[in-house]
Parts: structure tokens; C-alpha cells; sequence
């Protein structure tokens, strides 16, 4: 028996499921499963942290795949699964629509569950998939037989990884799956060992559970799937997010205490409170509303980035010196935000040409007819240099130009872009939908320095 | 016989010495050698471009060497030879005055000509000198038993490097000594074949004449010394004015014109210009004077040099961007000038800490006391980042701060410095004796670019 610290013991107390909700959603779980077996062309199973008992007080997500004979063609299988998902729905009186990962599903809301319908393929082993919904069967069994003894470490793990920012292998998060969470405390055999591991984690951290790992990977964090070993579970984990999770375990050992399982919402920022920090910072801080292209994040976060990352190179090769920059996915719109040290440069700009030795190029550059030139062409270390007028002297019209959209923007936030953007400065890139956005960018701290604020302000 | 051009020709009229100036000189040394001779302790010998006739019309400078035995102490060699200059100077009649380069010699002014009086050691060969003036000598009998058919060459290619601002191996120029003229037009065979060939020269350039190099040299223009192959006549020449010969050889193989040979003062530019061209450019241009060290320019410049790259850097560390910077030394007082994109930066600064990796050094960053801070720690691609209020947000009060001391000064600089400096702004930062330094500056133009203007000028 392990023993555990009594703040552990009171946040077990908070975050293990209750009798009377584990009756509940056993009880809708067996229904659905034998509504898919009795359809004769489906076998139902419980994925997902359900089905392997590690879900925290208040999870109402359940998740029932239909696995499916491997021999049906791929297009039977989508229109077969959505049909039964349907009927299955539909007996039990469920609100539904359906949705789209890798290929369609079914999501239905019954009684106080947000219960996923997912058609997948039976085959017979991991190696044989066909899409990556056929892999989640294999991680359910994996982890089935073996987490039991440790399901309170678990439940203990996924509610550190959610109080401290890190829980969710989504692209907004970049974090720890919820199957990358059983691996982790099931390898080093518990919360604790798996917290005093991680606070000696280097840049490179491999863990192959089986040692069946054949590729290797270039992430800070690998994690060779049991049931894969072509694939790195925590493939979706970023170096700081890995970081942040480091400094939380050294925190915890050194000093633990409940603010390290306490999921606390910042209070939004107020567009009075965005005026007078940056008045404070000094800073000029431009945002690009866009109309949010109609994916799905996973497919829309990563373009908002790359463009997000273009729009800083095109201003920094435009002299500007960006200080920090991030983006936000909302329903209608996303921003882009970008805080620059300065916003307007002087009319002369360097332009460095050719090397004297380079004849040719050298001769034409000599050559050239210019506009208007401040100083030049000279002569430096051997190269021509000349002083011309800047293109764009401040920020504003840079960002509002036709060169944005030269740069290596997302395919669909370029698509969404030439519909047009809105560049907007100050505390003008105020929108409540982004309040918690502005707020995290602005007051920006680690999950550590986080909780010790916390502590800070609870004694006094 | 070599044919000239016209525009050659004339010029030749005019930059050779004339009969009666070379009566005049010739009859002068001579007069100077024998009464070194008659001292019975020295031999006189005229040496420069005097004694190798390949001095320009106008030119007043006469060099008179006083060989000593090689056996005489140093210390003896300097106090016989500044006497004996001293009496054939007050024996002549001529104003003069001591003056010091590696060692002591005399410089007196008479009948209208300039004359140095230096003492040296009659060494058997320029492998065995023991001060850099002991090879002058030979370099003198090296190019007089050469150059005579190719005198006018010499004039040619002299008054062309005048001309082009690239004659002078002192620190200010950086460009060709006159015996590195004459070794380039012996070395090629006249003032045409070595424009010819510099119109070609690559970055790197290497002209061993005598095929004795032994050492290999960092430099781009190499041209071993005939008389000590561990020295490359070239060492003074910068890269920037090997480039700016190359390019005004290309321009008079492609269109010889007399501006060529024209050396032109830019009118100094006036206090009113200064402030309607830095409002033109919108920079901000700032000036720091100093007192002039008590040395000499070959010693002054350098370190000055070496100072405003230190400054340059400090301003750089501290993120203001310089556009461009330089220096200039005159009598009483050297001026520093420094010419930035921005003057001014908000009060908050990024500062990167250690990564995550490093436990040890990443938890004192962490736990660090600071006073106030906008943001942070946060840890961003695994390093720790901390946004602190900026030291210094405005130029002047960095360039007027005990940092400037800090950072790499020249010796002679910092001690002058030690004493205090005056920090200037924009149209502040002119004055009478730095107004042409200003000009160039302000109005820089490779020499080429500055012919073609001219040419332009004349034509309309």
C-alpha cells in the first residue's frame, strides 16, 4: 500500500468519481455497447478513461466505438457506422450531430453525458490499422490490464497535468494525452516516482516501455506507443509545455501543496486594465482579427501560427523588432497579436548590395537608376551599400498592405485573409471573446510562479 | 615608347615637377647629404620619392637619411643623430623641431621645402634592420635601379590615388604608401596594365614580385616587400579602399575622364544642412567629443577606432539599432558620432535566463528576488524569460553613463575619457573643424559614384 501525503489523500478525496456517477455511466455505457452488438454488424466497446477507470470526478465524457469487420470498403464503413450511430441515437432519445476527426462520427448528449459514437475497424492487431480511431481498442486493452493498482496515481497525475496548464494533446495545448498520462505513471509506477523522474528530465527524454522502439524520433519527449512502436505517444508534447510540467514536479517536491491540483481561471483582463499595462510597458501592441477559417482547431491552430510567424518575419525583415506575439482561435474570429518595441522608423534604410569582387553584379548595381537616395552607393568592407528611402516606416501600413498576404500565410488563413483583415493598435486589440487570451498573454508566468503567487497571496 | 592618351597627357603636363623646382630640390639635398658626409660620423642619403623622381608637382617633402654604423648603441644613434640634425639644421638656417615615430628624428623647414632629418643604421642587408626606418634605404635603391622607364606611370598612378582618396598608408587613409604605388606600376609594367589588372583583383589578392614569400599573410591585398619577404607592403590598405581603387579602374577602363586625376574638396557642409538632412533622414544623430590624446594620429585613430565599436556594441547590448558610426580626430578635440534608427525604447525588456535543463542554474533564476517586473518567469522553447524594466530607454542618458568607461576603450581614449566627455544631439553635433568629416558622412559616395556626379554636373 502506498502511502500518500495528506494533501493528496483530500484531492483523491475531491477527484475520484463518485458511487453514484460510476453507477451511472456503467449503466448508459452497457446499454449503448449491447444497442451496438444487437445491430449484428457491429461489436460495441467502452474506449477512453471510462473504460479504464481512470476519469475524474465530473468527466462526462463517455466514448463507445463500433468496430467494425476490416473487410467492409471504407466508404460502407462511414456510411454503415454514421447510419447505426444514428438509429442508436435515435432509440435512446439523444440530442446528436455529426462530426469529423480523421472520418466522421457521431457526438449525443443523453442523460448528462457527452457521449462520442465512433465507427472503427476490428483488426487484428495495432500494426494492421487503417486510420488512427483503430489504434484507441489496443490502447484501451493496454491499459486496462495493467493500471489498476495505480488508478488513484493517475486520477492524481491527469489532475496535476490539468491545474497546471499541461493536460491535452490538442494543438492549442500542446500537452499530455490522457493515454500519455497512464504510460508515464505506469512505467515509473506511480504519481510520486513518475514527479521525482520528470524533475531530472534533460532537453531529450526517450521512455520505450516494451523496448520495441525502432525509429527514432527528433521530439524533446518520446514516448514509443506499447501498442506502435513506429509512433512517439507524446509527439504532440512541446518543449515548453514538457518544461512546464519539469518545473511543476521540482515545485511539488521541494514544497507541495494543494494549489498544485487547484484549477483556478484567471479573471479576465478589462480593456481599461489592457490601456494601462501597455501604457506601463510602453510598448505598441497591433492586433489582425480574421474571420476563423470553418475547420476544426487541429487544422486551424497550426495555420494561425505559421501565418502568425510569416507576419513576424515580414516585420522584423522590415526592421521591426517584435518583443513577443501569439494567436488566438475563437468561434467567428481569431487575432493575431504582435507587440513591437517601436512602430515607426526613420525614412532612411541601409540596402546592402553586391561584393566588389562579383564584377558583373557589382557593375550593375552601380549602375542602377534610383529614386530619390540619401547617401550611396559606397563602399564597406568590400560590399556596396546604399541609403534609400523605407517602404514602410511604421507598422500600421505595413500590416494593412498587400504584403501580408505574400508571406507563407496557412492555406485556409490566407484563404480567410483575402476576404480581408482588420489591423487594429493598443487597447483597441480588446474583444471580450479574447479577454482570457490578452490576459495570459500580458501577465504571462510560468505554472510555478503561478502557484507561489498564490501562496504568496494566501499568507498575507 | 608607351601610348598616352590625351587626358593622360595633360595630366602628365601638369603633375610633373617642373625644371626649376627639381634644380631647386635636387641642389637642396644635396647640399643637406654632403654635410651629413662632412661629419664624419653618418653618410647622408636623399631617400622617398625625391631621390626615386617619382615625386608630384607641388609635392615639398624631402627625406634625408643619416647612416650610423650598426655597431653604435641605440641610445647613441639617437642622441648623435638628433645633434647632428640639429647642427645642419641651425648650420642652414632652418626652423625645426623634434619629432617622434619609432624613434626620435628632426623635422626643419627650409627654403620653402619640407625636410626630415632621420637617423638610421647603415645595416648590410633589410634582413638585419633593427627599426622600421633601417629598411627605408633599401627600399629606395630597390625602386631607383627599377623605375626610370616607368616614371610617368608612377605620376599617373599617384596622382590617380590621390585623387581617388586612397594615397596614404597612415591609420586616417588606410590606403597605398607611395612605395607601394611604385612596386604595383613596377610589378605590372605601367599606370594602364595595373589598372587593367585591378580591374579584376577577387577578394583576396597576392603579388609576390620577387617569388621570395615564405609567410602567409590574413590580409586582402598582399604584396610581399622585394627587400624582406616577412612583410606585406599592403598591410595599411583596408578592404573598403582596395575596393574603392578597384571600382574607379573599372570606371576609367570604362569612360577616362580628367576627374580621375582631379582632387576636389567637398565644400564643408554648414550647420543649417546638417539639421535639414538629418530631418530628411529622421535618424538620430548623436555625437560624443573628447579631448584629443597627447599622441600621434597612427596612434590616436586606431583607438579611436577601437572605442566607438566598443560604444557601438554597448548601444547595440542595450537594443538600439545604429545605422552607422564614425570617428574623426583633430587638434584639440576627436568627435565620435553614432547615427540610430531609434533613440528611444520602452521600458520593457526581454531577458532570456537559463534552460529548464540546467536544474540548478534554472531554480535560482527562479527564485531570484526582483524588484518590478512586467511578465515572468515564463519559460518559452525550454529557457526561462523574464520581462524586467529597461536600464536605459533613452540613448543619451547611456552614452552620458559610467557604462561608456566600461566597455572596450582604447588606453589613450579611456584615459582622455576618465576625464569626462560631452554627449550631443542632431545639429549639436557640428562643428567648424569637423564640418568636412561631417560632409563625408552625411554625403557618402563610393569615389566613383562621386566622379559621375561630377560629370553629370559639368554636362547639364
Amino acid at each position: 500500500m502506498v502511502m500518500r501525503s495528506p494533501i493528496e489523500e483530500v484531492v483523491l478525496e475531491g477527484i475520484r468519481p463518485k458511487k453514484k456517477d460510476i453507477d451511472h455511466i456503467t449503466t448508459v455505457a452497457e446499454r449503448l455497447v449491447a444497442a451496438v452488438d444487437r445491430s449484428g454488424i457491429a461489436e460495441g466497446m467502452v474506449v477512453g478513461s471510462i473504460a479504464r477507470h481512470t476519469w475524474l470526478n465530473g468527466d462526462r465524457d463517455l466514448d463507445i466505438f463500433m468496430l467494425f469487420d476490416p473487410s467492409l470498403p471504407r466508404e460502407d464503413l462511414e456510411d454503415k457506422g454514421l447510419s447505426l450511430a444514428r438509429s442508436i441515437a435515435t432509440e435512446f432519445g439523444a440530442r446528436y450531430r455529426e462530426k469529423y476527426a480523421e472520418h466522421p462520427y457521431l457526438n449525443a448528449q443523453l442523460e448528462e453525458l457527452d457521449i462520442d459514437l465512433v465507427p472503427c475497424y476490428r483488426v487484428p492487431s495495432a500494426w494492421e490499422i487503417q486510420s488512427a480511431v483503430d489504434r484507441t481498442p489496443f490502447h484501451t486493452r493496454y491499459i486496462s490490464e495493467r493500471i489498476n493498482p495505480l488508478i488513484d496515481d493517475v486520477l492524481l497525475f491527469k489532475q496535476f497535468a490539468k491545474a497546471g496548464g499541461f493536460y491535452g494533446s490538442d494543438q492549442m495545448t500542446e500537452g499530455f494525452a490522457g493515454y500519455l498520462c497512464e504510460l508515464l505513471v505506469y512505467y515509473y509506477g506511480g504519481f510520486i516516482p513518475l514527479i521525482r523522474a520528470a524533475s531530472s528530465w534533460k532537453k531529450r527524454t526517450i521512455i520505450d516501455i516494451e523496448g520495441i522502439g525502432a525509429k527514432s524520433f527528433e521530439d524533446s519527449l518520446v514516448v514509443i506507443d506499447p501498442v506502435d512502436p513506429n509512433r512517439n505517444v507524446a509527439a504532440s508534447v512541446s518543449l515548453t509545455r514538457k518544461f512546464e510540467f519539469v518545473e511543476l514536479a521540482r515545485g511539488y517536491l521541494s514544497s507541495p501543496s494543494a494549489w498544485f491540483f487547484t484549477v483556478i481561471d484567471e479573471p479576465p483582463i478589462t480593456q481599461d486594465e489592457l490601456r494601462l499595462i501597455l501604457t506601463q510597458r510602453e510598448t505598441a501592441l497591433y492586433g489582425l482579427f480574421i474571420r476563423t477559417p470553418p475547420f476544426i482547431p487541429d487544422i486551424v491552430v497550426p495555420q494561425l501560427r505559421k501565418s502568425l510567424g510569416a507576419i513576424r518575419g515580414l516585420l522584423e525583415r522590415h526592421g521591426f523588432v517584435v518583443n513577443r506575439a501569439d494567436c488566438c482561435m475563437g468561434d467567428e474570429r481569431c487575432l493575431m497579436i504582435l507587440e513591437l518595441l517601436v512602430d515607426r522608423l526613420p525614412q532612411v534604410r541601409r540596402h546592402i548590395g553586391p561584393p566588389l569582387w562579383t564584377e558583373e553584379n557589382a557593375g550593375k548595381f552601380f549602375s542602377k537608376e534610383r529614386g530619390a537616395i540619401f547617401s550611396g552607393p559606397y563602399i564597406e568592407d568590400g560590399l556596396y551599400v546604399v541609403e534609400i528611402p523605407r517602404r514602410y516606416t511604421d507598422v500600421a501600413s505595413l500590416l494593412s498592405s498587400g504584403e501580408v498576404l505574400e508571406t507563407g500565410l496557412g492555406k485556409h488563413v490566407k484563404h480567410s485573409m483575402r476576404e480581408g483583415w482588420r489591423v487594429v493598435r493598443g487597447a483597441d486589440c480588446w474583444a471580450e471573446e479574447f479577454a482570457p487570451f490578452l490576459s495570459r498573454f500580458l501577465n504571462r508566468s510560468s505554472p510555478l510562479g503561478r502557484i507561489r503567487l498564490r501562496e504568496a497571496q494566501q499568507n498575507g
